[in-house]
């Protein structure tokens, strides 16, 4: 493919908006063309679903409902936006992607990777990130950071625990795709994780360009 | 499961909104509750779920994620208001279920139909309805008395040709499962279509009442 496909994942208050803005900045100083983009969403179809999965609502989400939710916007998403942009030679940079799903609603909501994994066999026919950075700290830390923002969201009025199992998640899918998912610590300075992100791009994507 | 379990189906303007009602009254007259529902549809997810598919947009929806959401709207529907009521003793009867993702993104938008199958598997695990009622006729008939109704949303926009491929699937699927799928021709007067489907359900679901 001709543009290089980037997602960035990490659970609330690692900072993942300042590093994408960094990231975006970066691979446009080597002259490629960027796709900012984000999961759930990225088309008007997609992000409509963003809004009907992350409204606040009486009716109880069932864990299947949601994550085919996910993935059906995930589909969208990767035929009307993400692929078209790679065939053009535009790099694409997604605020979260596939892991997600395993992290949230795999960690979070307890259904199995197994049945995960034949959703993303079902809709992604192995299609996948070159690369994925993990922005990873504490959820204590990412917590506190987080009650600085406005009105939370139905996610994110979610319990301390299921953040746990949030993060557990996305360090069990580093730790089985060493070669796609770099871990970044995310909890040093700005300037430090900022380092962090430029030396690992250098070496993964800039290297041979 | 103490409650009955009866989808009807059919493509448009074969008249499923008359018979849904007559149905619920047969089965009232029996002595049982019904709740009727449809699909997509149900519950609060849902119906928000139906309206973003059914709503007119510029965006080319692509089939797999037409059939993901429709697939999450499904498992919501069939968790949180399908099973609960059969649990209970309810009948249900829906204006559409499965084997509409069958002939709409199936024979409709040619998703092969051994895929459809495996997220029938993901999401309902060989949980089916009792009897299904698929009420058929020409899709010339049908076209001319969906034409004397309000504004058509984007399926009804959809053409002759994609109507075709859709009862063609619904026909499939009848001759495959016999024993649940059951046929009514829905070309004659009104009577005579109660009759019909009069005769069915007391054999089918009265018999041993």
């Amino acid at each position: 493919m001709p543009g290089k496909f980037i997602s960035l994942e990490g659970s609330e208050g690692v900072g993942k908006t300042t590093s994408l803005n960094f990231i975006r900045d970066l691979i446009e100083s080597k002259g490629h063309k960027v796709l900012v983009t984000r999961e759930p969403g990225g088309t008007p179809l997609a992000e409509d679903l963003r809004a009907t999965l992350l409204a606040n609502r009486k009716e109880i989400i069932e864990p299947d409902a949601e994550l085919l939710m996910m993935f059906a916007a995930r589909s969208q998403h990767v035929k009307q936006a993400i692929m078209p942009a790679l065939e053009s030679g535009t790099w694409v940079l997604s605020d979260r992607f596939i892991d997600a799903s395993y992290a949230y609603q795999g960690g979070g909501r307890g259904i199995p990777f197994e049945r995960i994994a034949e959703l993303e066999n079902w809709t992604l026919d192995g299609f996948k990130p070159d690369l994925t950075i993990l922005l990873d700290m504490s959820v204590e830390e990412g917590m506190t950071r987080t009650r600085q923002r406005g009105k939370p969201d139905r996610f994110e009025t979610e319990k301390m625990a299921f953040y746990e199992e949030v993060r557990n998640a996305y360090l069990l899918r580093a730790r089985r795709d060493p070669e796609r998912i770099h871990l970044i610590d995310a909890s040093p300075d700005i300037e430090t994780v900022q380092r962090s992100l430029q030396s690992l791009l250098q070496t993964i994507c800039f290297a041979k360009n």
